[in-house]
Order: structure tokens, then C-alpha cells, then sequence
């Protein structure tokens, strides 16, 4: 078996496991750094590894536009190619081709749309997009899916819900015909081969369904009908709504889903929804705003949010936060990152941008302790009420 | 003995030594990165430790405007503030002074100048340039000096480095009433003193004189016999003048300074000229070129420079220079590297800094290693030639 989970405790609804793929375990709930472009922004592969990444995230629309997912296979695949040993998944572009891409035309065989790069005309189908995952070679890839806007009617949620399962079963037709056509590239793989043959990619197909409370709950029960998959994507939630809404769908596809498999909030990573997922059953999550915002001078902190550019930190000698043990907060003062943002220097981006992945690995390894320990419900209350009430400036 | 250069071996004019000093031993030839802002740009200390940087060098008129040297003294001084256990040494500012800034007004007593951050009106004499450099708390430090362009007439370069003289005996007063009154921040120090008070800047004087040897020989003589000097200075070259004229500026200065002391040739770094002063006596060197060169996309390799964002290296699997063992080529691809060019990726922006700062950090321990072999002259024969005659694509 290429891929399993293991379930080693549960407290509530929440899980603490184990997920294990081809290049490695991933211990679960796990926050998945985002490396859009084969690097996550401003950070080494090495900070990753030191800072206890395990499975990481990239892209394949953007792959496939920048440098080329051919390239990438060319260049041995995208582990590597970006020098990451570790898990890798990729996201097969879906939001994308909805949110970034220009002048799109949708229909059932699949979506024509402009490059947001160079305008050019590029068509995605269910089997396109198996082809570019299958050329980056990551451990886990996603299925093609119809991305609609979060507050759009229940009559647009399901047909983007239903195109979207039918789209599943094509990415699954295609993969398997890959797998028995197109050796993955990857090395590791290929070490992997001698004793024990393995070419496989673990596809996860995604709930989607608005925030339609039937909707995701058949999507979820048409899914599972289809296949034994390795695990389930959560999909089209943190793009509007209300977080009310959003705690509900998690909960709603929580009971549809079997607790066996692992569920992957997909581009949810703010420390409270976090928490307030990992709760509701998820065990993987990824977020673009830790290194996003770490690039705009913003540190989270135990105290909530802080803005390091603010005069008051000019001759703070204290770390972003003195709890944190990571590899800006254990060297450098807030006066000196302060300095480096002022003075528009690249070390402030990749320190605060190291910070804030840390933050959000570290925050879910201690959700999988108190997982563990069985407090979840007590240390979660905690730390949220610290996270809300203390000033940034008293941590 | 806070400072002492010992000479281990030479080769003709070329010496391979060892400058002691309070933050531990650099042995000589030896490159010193740049760190203009306290932070050498787009790399971490960690970086430059790693790849065997000793010496590194900041800037006082940089660090007054911004964050201010008060507020360095204040955050402990600049090792602790950059977080840089190793030795430091800090620029004057007069090249700053006298290049960046605007609406320049020279006289006997100092400079007043604008601000090139924010136009405010400043004035730079010996003394406050002193009181800068004892803020900031390196280890070597350079005289206040009067810096003209390359092509000055000989009147011009003589009254300016006669100024530089003048100066420097006020630059070596203050520095006497500073140590007297004002100790030093830097926890290190401090560690120090304990058990042998530590609390000694080194002052190197700067030798001036344009591209007129006779100039350079009396300055050096002028300042030889004001104060027995831990090490020299030689300024004012790689300014815009031929190479043949700086290399024998370079020749005056050796046979007019003690060879017991080290030489410190101010802003030159580019390969070629670190091998040629290298034969002519001289011990340390700094450039912005690696770094700027860098975040650019050009790489120095043992074949001359290489644009990463050519075409060629699409899906060029090999390293940036396949002789070199840096923390860049013993991991990626030009292909990967010319990916994140291509798409603004800031470890791109790294990756090639650090490569090229290993590239004259390596350049300069070979060349000890020549000198120490007694075949400086073979070896460097042999490296200019494939250096200047190699494809960067054949190395």
C-alpha cells in the first residue's frame, strides 16, 4: 500500500494520525506550506526541513504556465527539481483557472481560458490537468474541479458540485491509463522500484457544494460511491463566507465522510481556523497567508497579529515573539527586522516569512499534542482566548 | 595585544597571513562580504557562516541614516544586532558621503551634506564619524576621509588626500578620548572583559592619492609616521580609472607601506582584481559586485559570468559552475534557478547571492593556498586563462 492513514488518537471529533506516502509520514494535523511555483516564497527547502515541514504544496496551473510542467518532468520532477525529498501534493489549478485566469469559457468537456502571464489561450479538461500532475510527479495530486464564487446560489453550487464529481471520475479514467503508460519521473521513485514496484499518485477528489448543507453531503456520498479514494479534499470554503457557514460545512462533510481517511481544508490555514477545523475533524490544511503576509511585514504572534514596520518596535530588543523558538525569533530583535523592512532588505521577507510558517507548523503539532493529552476542548479555548485578548506587544 | 598580523608565508609580493582580532582570526588573502545595512543583502548570517565568510563589512554613513548608529549602540551594538559573532569592519561613509549623497559642502572641518534617504541636512566631521563608528562597535574601522573621482588632476587629488592626512590625526584623537569615556557595547566585548579589559576599535588609516604614485607615497609616508597603525587602508581605486593605472597605484602603495601589516584595498572585488592585488601585497577585499551581480542573475563561474535568464538554461540540468561546492550548485538546477528568475522567486534572488560570495570567498582561500604552495604565479596564470577563455556553458 502506497499511501495509508492511521488514526493514533481521537479527542472529540478531532484526530491525531498518521498519513503515509511514498516519501515519508506525515503526522496529522499537519499545516502544508505553500511553494506556488516550486519554491515557497522567500524561503530555502532547508528552512522548511529545520522549521519540521513535512508535506509541502504547489501548484499545477501555475506549474504548467511558469516553467512548464514538461520542463519540470525534463528536469526529473518537482522533487527534484525544487530539492524537496519530503511529501509533496499538488492542487490541479481549479481555483486558479476560476479566479485568476482571464475570459474563461466552461463546459462540460472542460474550460478554455486566457494565461494570466502572457494572455495565451490554454484549454484544461479533466485529462489536461492529470497530465501536468502527472508530469510533476507529487505524491498527492487533486482533482480537476468547477470552482464557483463562495456565495453563489444552490442552483450554481450544484452544477459546478455535480460537473465536478463527473470530472472526478475522468481524472481517475485518465490516471490510472498514466500510470500504466508514464513512469513517474521523480528519483526517489525510482530508488523506490527495485524492491517494490511504485508509480502510484494518491488522487483526492474535493467537496465542493457552496454552503449548501445537501450539497456537500451528497457531493460527499457521490464521491465515496465511486471509488475507494486515499483521502478527500474539502474545497471552495474561505473564499466569502461567514465563518459560521464555513464551521457548519466542515461539520456537515465531517459526518459524511469516513473517519478513516484523511480530509484536507483546502487554502485554510488562519490560526483560528485552524483550530476551529482540526476540531471539526480535518487533518490537513495550507495557506498562502503566512508567507503573504510575512512579505508585508505582518508576525503572528501568541498576542495576535503584528505589524513589525510600527515605530514602536524601533529599539525593541525582543524577538516577534518571545515564546517562539524559531530561527528569526531565537537570532534577531524586532528593532532589527523593523530596520530590514524600513530599509526594503530581502532578510526581513524571508525572516518574517520563516516566522509565520513556523507559527502555523508549530501551531498544529501542539493541536495533535493536546489531541494526544485529550485537552483539546481546554487548550483550544486557551489559546484562542490569549490569541484574541493579549496585546501583541505583552507576549 | 588586541590586533596582530602574522605572516605565515609569502610568494613574491603576496603573502598568506592571519589578522587577529577580537571576534576571532581571519586568515589572509581573505574577502569580505558586504553588509552595507547590517545585513549582506538577500543572505542570512547563517549563510555566510556556513560558507566560511570571516570578516564582514558594514557601513557608518548607511547605518546613521537608517536605523541610526544610536540605536544600533543601543540594541548592543552591530555584532549583536546583525547577529554576527565574527569579526566587522566598518566603512567611513566618506566614499558614501561623497558619492550618494546630495549638495555637498567641503571644508576644513567636514562635510555637510543632504540625506540621500530623506534630504535632511547633515554634518560629518572626524570627530562625528568616530562617534559613529564607536556606536556601531566593529572591530576595524576606517578614518573620515576626502574621497575624489578617479580622473581628479593632481591638485585636486593632492589637497584632498592631504585632508585625509589632517583628518585622520583627528579621526585617531577622538577615537583616543572615545575609548577613554565611552566602552564598548557589544556583548562580546563585554564577555571579554572580564579577564583582559577589551575595549579597542582598530583604526585603519586610508591611503589617497588618485593615480598619482607620487601622492600615494607621500600619503603613505605622511600617515606611517603619525601612529603605529594596526593595518592600512589603500582607497580611491576601481573608480573609474584603466586597470593599468589602479595596479600600479597598487605597486607604489606596497613598496611605500610596512609589509608587516595587512593591506585592506577598499571596494575592489571583482575575480581578475583580486588575483592581481593579491600578487601585489594585498590582504583584504570587499566588493558589492557578488551581492548586486547576484540579484541581477549573473553568477560568476571559473568560465567568466553567466545570465542565468538566458534561454539556454530552460533545462539545463547542471549546477550554476559544476567545480563549485556551494550551498546553490550542491542542490539546484540553472534550469530551477533560471525558473525562479523568470518568475521573480526570491530565492532566486539568494540563491545566486550566495553562490557568488562562495565564488570570491573560495577564490581568496585558493589563492592562500597557492601562496602557501609557492606557486602563486602558475596558478593564478592558469585560472586567468580559463577564466577569460572558457564558455561559463563549457565549465
Amino acid at each position: 500500500m502506497s499511501f495509508s492513514f492511521r488514526i493514533e488518537s481521537t479527542d472529540g471529533a478531532a484526530r491525531a494520525g498518521v498519513f503515509s506516502t511514498p516519501h515519508g509520514p506525515v503526522a496529522t494535523p499537519a499545516f502544508m506550506p505553500v511553494g506556488t511555483l516550486a519554491t515557497v516564497k522567500a524561503l530555502d527547502p532547508d528552512d522548511l526541513a529545520r522549521m519540521g515541514a513535512t508535506m509541502i504544496l504547489s501548484n499545477a496551473y501555475h506549474l504548467h504556465l511558469r516553467p512548464g510542467d514538461e520542463v519540470v518532468r525534463e528536469m526529473g520532477g518537482l522533487h527534484r527539481f525544487m530539492h524537496w525529498d519530503g511529501p509533496i501534493l499538488t492542487d490541479s489549478g481549479g481555483f486558479q483557472v476560476f479566479s485568476l485566469a482571464q475570459l474563461r469559457t466552461v463546459d462540460e468537456d472542460g474550460v478554455e481560458f486566457q494565461s494570466h502571464i502572457d494572455g495565451s489561450r490554454r484549454f484544461f479538461t479533466p485529462e489536461v490537468v492529470m497530465q501536468i500532475e502527472r508530469n510533476l510527479g507529487a505524491d498527492v495530486i487533486m482533482q480537476f474541479d468547477h470552482v464557483i464564487p463562495g456565495q453563489s446560489s444552490e442552483t450554481a453550487a450544484r452544477d459546478a458540485s455535480e460537473r465536478s464529481v463527473r470530472w472526478l471520475a475522468r481524472c481517475l479514467a485518465e490516471l490510472e491509463r498514466l500510470e500504466s503508460t508514464r513512469p513517474l519521473e521523480d528519483s526517489s521513485h525510482e530508488e523506490l522500484r527495485g524492491a517494490n514496484p511504485r508509480n502510484h499518485q494518491a488522487l483526492f477528489p474535493i467537496v465542493q457544494g457552496g454552503i449548501h448543507t445537501r450539497l456537500r453531503r451528497e457531493a460527499a456520498e457521490a464521491i465515496q460511491s465511486m471509488h475507494d479514494w486515499p483521502g478527500f479534499g474539502i474545497g471552495g470554503l474561505s473564499v466569502g463566507e461567514d465563518k459560521g457557514a464555513m464551521y457548519e460545512m466542515i461539520e456537515a462533510v465531517d459526518d459524511a465522510l469516513p473517519n478513516t481517511h484523511p480530509r484536507y481544508l483546502m487554502g485554510v490555514g488562519f490560526p483560528e481556523d485552524l483550530i476551529e477545523a482540526i476540531k471539526r475533524g480535518v487533518d490537513l490544511f495550507d495557506c498562502v497567508a503566512p508567507t503573504r503576509m510575512g512579505r508585508n511585514g505582518t508576525a503572528f504572534t501568541r498576542g495576535g497579529r503584528l505589524n513589525i514596520k510600527r515605530t514602536d518596535f524601533r529599539t525593541d530588543p525582543k524577538p516577534l515573539d518571545p515564546g517562539c523558538d524559531c530561527a528569526a525569533c531565537s537570532r534577531f530583535s524586532r528593532a532589527y527586522i523593523r530596520h530590514l523592512f524600513v530599509s526594503d532588505e530581502i532578510l526581513g521577507l524571508r525572516l518574517l516569512s520563516l516566522h509565520n510558517v513556523h507559527f502555523l507548523l508549530s501551531l498544529a503539532r501542539a493541536a495533535r499534542q493536546s489531541i494526544q493529552n485529550g485537552d483539546l476542548e481546554q487548550w483550544s479555548r486557551d489559546w484562542l482566548t490569549r490569541y484574541r485578548t493579549t496585546s501583541p506587544l505583552a507576549v
